[in-house]
């Protein structure tokens, strides 16, 4: 491959991909395959304690030994242990999300990590490149999990946050194709990152009934709940419904937080029960319909992005 | 001009570039202005009594001798009256909204008349593929005004409604920049919908207080608001705020109707009073930064599209 440009540069793969960090999704086993494949794998430690993260960073180094990365959520209440590993372990890049850039960036810096912050609006754009990070992921809407306050689509996002910011746009929300990739480096993103589509991969370590129902979701069956919580795009269940129905009646974020409880995600991405779990996903799932190994998705990918170089 | 496309050739004007229409901002001096350069010219009869819109029809036969179209939405209680009248008067084209698209798509191709119906979601783009419309319009829920149910971002919707459909497909919503139009072509579109770059036009009829506060707008200033009644999105003011916090509180569809009043939008976008009317605006507000005339507009668009090949 002979591709280059400033986030292959930055990160040391060969294409502009990145998977993105996915509670109960992406392991080591997922983050090697799609590393192995050229593009950036990405272990979530959202959903892990520190040893587990730990033995993921491990496995992770015997699968490949091209670079992957650390998602971390700021807000994460083992942050300190996550980080230290991180840093003890002499893992080189960090994409850390959910939170401030400037708790971690700088220190993380100092100790040869590359870092990456995921922001939804303009304002953290500036917050992350004044903290110094080296590159950001502007993260539409449409993206799946945890969302900006703001609601602002990838296609309004992506060149609000060019425009601010002098490091390099990592595009994320809505992206499961080629052609979705070209047209956001067209609208001034550097790379993407992509989630919905590696959840449904065969490396991916949700459970298969999870998968199932991201290939069979159409248009309309994520929405953007808890707003009063934390907002979040989860695929219409159940569970859904009832957070739904409370919201529709004026119920507040302790009532919400209350039924939620704890392990919801748990049990819906990992465990499989689709109809009680809170199963977190992109909107673009609507146009995933099959389970892949995360190579023929990343190829796949990158092949219909030069492809669509031209129309 | 050498360039043809399916919506060229449909419409029969230089650009496929149509301005959307616009309650309160689009009578015939926006839309003769948009036609006259190139584009197709569009004026909304939203909020036009029957005997003004005879009157904008006149006057933009006046203005220009190019095609321009009428927008219709079907839920409007002047429905009888505004179709009688266009077909009575040989309007050309015209576009539906909000609505069902078999109500009249029929009757109007009968009376030689194009139709283009917009649409939100998979379910009305196949529906109105199978009442005979010409094209649809793809509409994600970045646009300003009524928006769909399914909240689907114009990135995520234009290729699940390219995949539906076999009639041309028009992408709506984020779209106020020639890079932004490249994006949507990539992802299968035929052309595009134009709305608030055109609101905070010279020729637009909407107050310059609107106007001025399209322009002042940033990231995260539009909101989806009234989605118990009809989803629109609006530019947060006092109005805004007042609604928001009764949904907030779980008001009711009828609590909410009664708080509205009538004569909201006109109050805001008509009337310059943007405390306390109703402002629907797209999210792109926030990238729109200048009053220009719409001539200035559709050009730079066009050449902004054009130079973003090969991107």
């Amino acid at each position: 491959m002979n591709f280059t440009n400033k986030i292959t540069a930055l990160l040391g793969v060969d294409y502009p991909i990145i998977q993105a960090g996915m509670v109960w999704c992406s392991g080591w086993r997922l983050a090697s395959a799609v590393s192995n494949a050229g593009g950036l794998g990405v272990v979530g430690s959202g959903s892990m304690h520190p040893d587990t993260l730990k033995q993921h960073i491990f496995r992770c180094r015997s699968a490949t030994d091209k670079p992957f990365a650390i998602n971390v959520p700021l807000m994460n209440p083992d942050i300190q242990a996550h980080m230290r590993m991180i840093m003890d372990l002499g893992v080189k890049i960090v994409i850390t999300s959910a939170g401030n850039p400037g708790d971690w960036t700088s220190v993380l810096k100092k100790n040869n990590v590359k870092v990456i912050h995921v922001v939804s609006n303009v304002k953290y754009a500036e917050k992350s490149e004044a903290a110094g990070v080296d590159a950001v992921v502007a993260e539409g809407v449409e993206a799946g999990g945890h969302n900006g306050r703001e609601e602002t689509t990838t296609l309004c996002l992506v060149p609000l946050v060019k425009k601010a910011v002098s490091v390099p746009v990592i595009a994320a929300g809505g992206i499961a194709s080629g052609r979705a990739m070209r047209a956001v480096m067209v609208l001034g993103a550097d790379g993407v990152q992509i989630g919905s589509r590696f959840a449904a991969s065969l490396e991916s370590s949700a459970h298969s009934a999870f998968k199932k129902k991201i290939i069979a979701a159409a248009d309309g069956d994520t929405m953007l709940a808890l707003k009063k919580v934390i907002p979040v795009r989860l695929l219409k269940n159940e569970f859904y419904d009832n957070i739904h129905a409370m919201e529709e009646n004026g119920a507040s974020a302790e009532e919400l937080t209350q039924v939620l409880g704890t392990g919801r995600t748990k049990r819906g991405i990992f465990e499989g029960d689709i109809l009680a779990g809170e199963l977190e996903i992109g909107q673009v799932s609507a146009l995933i319909d099959r389970i892949e190994p995360a190579k023929d998705i990343l190829l796949n990918i990158w092949n219909e992005y030069l492809d669509s170089y031209n129309i």
